[in-house]
């Protein structure tokens, strides 16, 4: 540790003082203090998960906020919602059938522990602001339409009366609207604010797609022309409506135009004007319309959200605060300050919290203002890493031989570029292998000497390297070649052992170690610096394409539940897809992740519609806008945006300022260089340590920002439009619409 | 017109002084005038069209660089392009068989023209720059390469040897390296400045195609699984690489799963994988790729433009500047100005002019400089329509009775909303009729009447509205209706003349008449105004849409002349598609428009594989790269940035001087309040002119800006990036690149 370092850890046992010499002076103060401490705890902790809940201030409530909030609550939530999801699997039409009783209880337990949630949340929260609220109200709806549904259900069933489960299309609201839902929730209401300018976009498309049907009546109606499978071409108006919209999903193209192309050459140009006007310039103009909304709204919300949260930290920092001289501004101590982290974030190094003090407080007076302690949120989201330069452990045991020259050499050639390239040909290798034919004992003997190279490898690797440091969190790629390399060798083994002991051939484990073995060869990727870039894009990117895929499963869950009680126990063979059916929940999701992708769209809905009535038509071309023309827009509109935003906004400024200060401290961790190129904002690699001998120079801890990587989608959002925030803008008061983040069910 | 336009009036009288002055004192200073104003045209007319030739400033080079853009020279250009890429029509493979002896010397016409184009360029352009421009070497490339190939063809034809017209895949280059082609050579060169990056990505992409395959091999190739048609499923490992990678267009989907799934529930985990992996992140990071780059090119593409012209505009004040004063700025005087303005715009109108110079001297000086000066080539291509309220003819003549109570009433009538809300109704009506069976007596009768009731539209609109006014340029629909009814009407007249005289039933004209009746509804979308804000933004793309039109006829081009050469003769009647071939230029178009749309992608390509090899795939799966992947995002991404631009930035500032002057003026046309909604930026509705009554207490001339529309690709561009570019930032020096526009062979 540098010098100037040291009276902090100085104030550090005076802060230790702090609470205990608080007790001996009076207990009073010090439960005040506490309390005090508390509520400042909830405060910073809710700006750095952008909770916004509005709570009482009384230490009973803040205390059971915390409960409300502590991971393990709101997991077991999660768990409930899923448990209560994945009874569609055993609910008739199931996939592995249960007795009524069985589900029904198990709905009754989720369903009470919704209850008994959201009581919980009546408790912390004000009376008028709860009742103000409508994803509460939505929960208390769906649990009790649920209630009765299932009582319903269950007085039919019993006296043997036809009967449905209608409230199971309620079921996803409920992942909705549960106070983990933020992102979730945000993302409909993306689609909500785009969905009025989708809808002009959409009427004067089906005005242009009318327009063109009726041209198309006029044109070849009374030609008496034929399909392919001999029914009348375009002959009635409202087929041919349907026919065109479904060119619109590319799905019957050519097929829609060749009777009239084989009649005559020159009616294909009523056939590419449809497609370049209906489905390139149209289409685009949807993604435009959702792009640009959902833009536009996002800046709003983030502005609001930043606003919260500074709001937030104010709080907190008006808890906090002593008048610092005569008529000075008020501040917050260094002590009070530790005290708070600590309680934020238990875990925290000593020298992480160090090191954030030392960026607030960069003139080292011991105390920081509003402006400064406002950053601690934000400080907190940025992902630091400790790096302990700690000696090898065999170092420690047997120094004489890890420092012989043989081990040196060993570690020098494990440290060389070379080593990556070798080990990266015997993957190429390793791949030639793959594609063989595994029975050929050749090939299947040559698997183990492949597994004993991977293992060798990752011992060299163990060797050279500190153990801790090789699997600390960050270095994916360690983890990832570990953890394949030990499932493929058990996986081999286990397989090997039931071959030679006869009888059974494990076909499910040789098909996992087969995806083991071809897994390995992503590793390949790490090594090219640009796919890395954008694979390290594609990793940010990842934690909102979770939340599309909540998003996704809800609607799919509706459509699911509504197509099965419409289309269950039909099927047709048309292909081979008697598969393709709404029976049960599984086959639903497939049917529609078919429809989603649009090919073949046609055949599967005029297959359901043959085997029920015409109007199931409706149900199909409701999925597709939904789903083909809304959310796959706005899912592409996210990428399109996060991309950018990786592509032109280098970092946020706060990060900057803790690099800066990593820097100045000589602390930071050497990056290796890299290469400007495809996505030069993209970010710098961490999956390697720089060079042990390099750090042998280097003080023995030193830090690093965790790839800097926005890891939760709140941080990129914030990242998008940080730039036009100004920092110094911050509010006192509440802000005006505090409850933003439940307009799901506001008016328009 | 207000008082202080006056004084001008004067100063336009001196202007024209100014030249028969000149001409008495002396011939040669006036000679020399004439060629400086002459050269000063060039300079701003270059700046107005974006052109960048740099040509000798000698007097006979501009009078020949003046010829060489002359509208007439340039569209013969044109029309020879388009004679010379329509022969692929006549040429073997045939649409309309014709002799070799014609073709050739067709051929041989367009080439000459070419080359008399070029040496004409030849004669501008100093000879270095001229053979460093690669457009001109490309142009005298193909010229030659096409001789040759003429020669060679005619020979081996001739000794009855087989040949190829290898060159007709060089056609389109002409078409991008003609001087003219600029647009289509920047939409060239944002596609080359994105290759690299989406290179990257695309081997990305192909390597997570490559890992899939290599799982579905092991996965599935040893189950003995078989595809509908009974073929093995997934055994071959370069097949499986050619099915998934058709996947990707999701031509294939669901039936390339089918067999697995059919197999094992758990096996669609893989293909659901892959979807979301390769289809939906793939694709949309190759249209962020796309679209990053595309905005950043066109940044840098639009600065350097900006720059060019400015360099431009002084050069041309350099020429006409005088020194006002001692040691004042040099200056340019009004009659100048006005000398130049009505040469480089022939029929501009006086009053016109007059605005522009108020705009740019706005003190009243009598003259400007060099920044004011520089604004006029952005000036001038903003669209300002000259409103003059004349009287009707009718009033004129008959004023009293066109004063009468009943024809005010009419007037009224006409004028007032429910005029046009009862015609909508009509067109409604109309529409159902249209679609009931024409050959019903009551239908084809109550045609005649609507075409009645149409036509009396007309001719009362007329009659409310000053004809000329009501035929001016810019109101749209008026000449829509006008020219839709009337053409109607012919058509419907000689039908049932047809008709009537027996025999003959006329289809073709019967196809068009309904054709134009079903035209006619198009009309509705202009009453609603949100469509029509929508509509208008469409029209704005629009010349950007042609642009992109001729990128994919380049294109499709050299596609359809190599897939000819390959396909030729090759027929398959699978699926009745027998008429999609290569066997002439029209029918290949159609299937490369089918391959654009990708559905029955695979049952094409494998089509044509079958008739010919295996490696006829590569063809199209690179026409599948270039089109889908390529061209098509980048036509979604020039969508997107015109429709963010349409919707972020209102207006350029400088026409919003011009407005204002136009406010101040009094003299502008009080256009419809136009609510604010789904296109707040979009433009206001300039198809109606205000009531006649209004008017009649305005001015008797009034400006209007045509509709706010940038309506060259260049305006639109330029607009999308002016905020950021410095007005008052303009160089003296020659930009450092000035041939930045012909970079499509630069290397990398």
């Amino acid at each position: 540790m540098s010098e100037n370092e040291k009276p902090k850890v100085h104030t550090l046992s005076k802060d230790e003082g702090l609470t205990n010499g608080g007790n001996n002076v009076s207990s009073n103060v010090s439960d005040e203090m506490t309390e005090k401490f508390d509520l400042a705890t909830v405060y910073v902790s809710d700006a750095q998960y952008n909770r916004n809940s509005v709570f009482d201030t009384s230490p009973q409530t803040v205390r059971l906020y915390l409960l409300y909030n502590h991971w393990f609550m709101q997991t077991l939530v999660y768990v409930f919602i899923i448990v209560n999801l994945a009874l569609a699997l055993f609910e008739d039409p199931a996939v592995v059938p249960l007795p009524i009783w069985a589900t029904s209880t198990t709905e009754i337990i989720c369903l009470s522990a919704f209850t008994v949630r959201m009581i919980h949340y009546a408790k912390i929260i004000p009376k008028d602001k709860f009742w103000k609220d409508p994803k509460n109200i939505c929960i208390i709806v769906v649990v009790t339409l649920s209630f009765i549904d299932l009582t319903i259900y269950g007085a039919l069933k019993s006296t043997g009366y036809f009967a449905i489960r209608w409230s199971r299309v309620l079921r996803p609201l409920l992942l909705v609207n549960v106070t983990e839902g933020r992102q979730l929730r945000r993302a409909f209401r993306s689609i909500r604010n785009a969905l009025p300018q989708i809808a002009y976009v959409f009427l004067l498309f089906m005005f242009s797609v009318l327009v063109f049907s009726l041209v198309a009546l006029k044109l070849f109606g009374k030609r008496g022309l034929l399909t392919i499978d001999g029914s009348p071409y375009f002959t009635d108006y409202v087929d041919i409506v349907f026919d065109l919209y479904v060119l619109v999903t590319t799905a019957n193209s050519p097929d829609v135009m060749m009777p009239a192309y084989n009649y005559s050459d020159s009616f294909t140009i009523f056939f590419i004007l449809y497609i370049v006007i209906n489905i390139y310039t149209f289409m685009s103009f949807f993604l435009a319309v959702v792009y640009s909304n959902y833009k536009k709204h996002l800046k709003e919300e983030v502005r609001q959200l930043v606003k919260a949260r500074r709001f937030k930290m104010c709080r907190a920092f008006s808890l906090l605060q002593e008048a610092r001289g005569e008529g000075g501004e008020p501040v917050v101590t260094q002590a009070k300050w530790n005290h708070l982290v600590k309680l934020v974030k238990p875990n925290i190094s000593i020298a992480h919290r160090e090191l954030l003090w030392s960026v607030l407080d960069d003139q080292n007076k011991g105390h920081i203002g509003k402006f400064a302690f406002v950053q601690l949120a934000d400080l907190l989201s940025i992902q630091v890493i400790t790096v302990k330069s700690q000696p090898h452990p065999i170092h420690i045991c047997f120094p004489s031989m890890y420092n012989s020259p043989v081990s040196r050499f060993i570690r020098y050639v494990v440290h060389h570029r070379m080593f990556v390239h070798v080990y990266d040909l015997i993957i190429l290798v390793n791949a030639v292998f793959i594609g063989l034919d595994e029975e050929n004992p050749v090939v299947s003997n040559a698997e183990w000497g492949f597994l004993v190279l991977y293992m060798l490898e990752i011992i060299l690797k163990l060797y050279a390297t500190e153990p801790r440091a090789f699997f600390a969190r960050h270095h994916f790629w360690n983890w990832f070649d570990t953890i394949i390399i030990v499932s493929a060798l058990f996986g081999t083994i286990i397989n090997s052992a039931l071959k030679h002991s006869g009888g059974y051939t494990g076909r499910q484990i040789l098909d996992i170690v087969f995806i083991l073995r071809v897994l390995r060869l992503i590793r390949l990727v790490d090594t090219i610096k640009r796919f890395r870039a954008i694979i390290n894009t594609l990793i940010k990117i990842g934690p909102t394409i979770l939340t599309f895929g909540q998003l996704i499963v809800v609607v799919y869950y509706i459509f699911a539940m509504v197509g099965m009680e419409l289309f269950k126990g039909t099927t047709f063979a048309k292909l081979n897809y008697c598969k393709n059916n709404f029976n049960n929940v599984v086959s639903s999701f497939i049917v529609l992740l078919e429809l989603t992708v649009v090919n073949q769209w046609h055949v599967l809905t005029s297959g359901f519609t043959a085997v029920t009535h015409i109007s199931a038509r409706i149900f199909f071309i409701l999925f597709h806008i939904v789903v083909v023309i809304i959310i796959i827009n706005i899912f592409v509109a996210f990428i399109l945006e996060a991309f950018l935003v990786e592509y032109t906004v280098d970092k946020s400024d706060l990060q900057t300022s803790l690099e800066k200060k990593i820097e100045e401290l000589e602390l930071n961790v050497q990056q290796d260089g890299v290469d400007t190129g495809l996505v030069d904002a993209m970010e710098s690699n961490d999956n390697e340590l720089g060079p042990s001998e390099a750090a042998k120079q280097k003080p023995s801890l030193m830090f690093k920002i965790a790839s800097r990587r926005s890891r939760t989608v709140d941080g990129l959002l914030q990242r998008m439009f940080e730039t036009e925030i100004h920092p110094e803008d911050f509010e006192e008061e509440e802000p005006e619409n505090i409850n933003f983040s439940n307009p799901v069910f506001d008016s328009v």
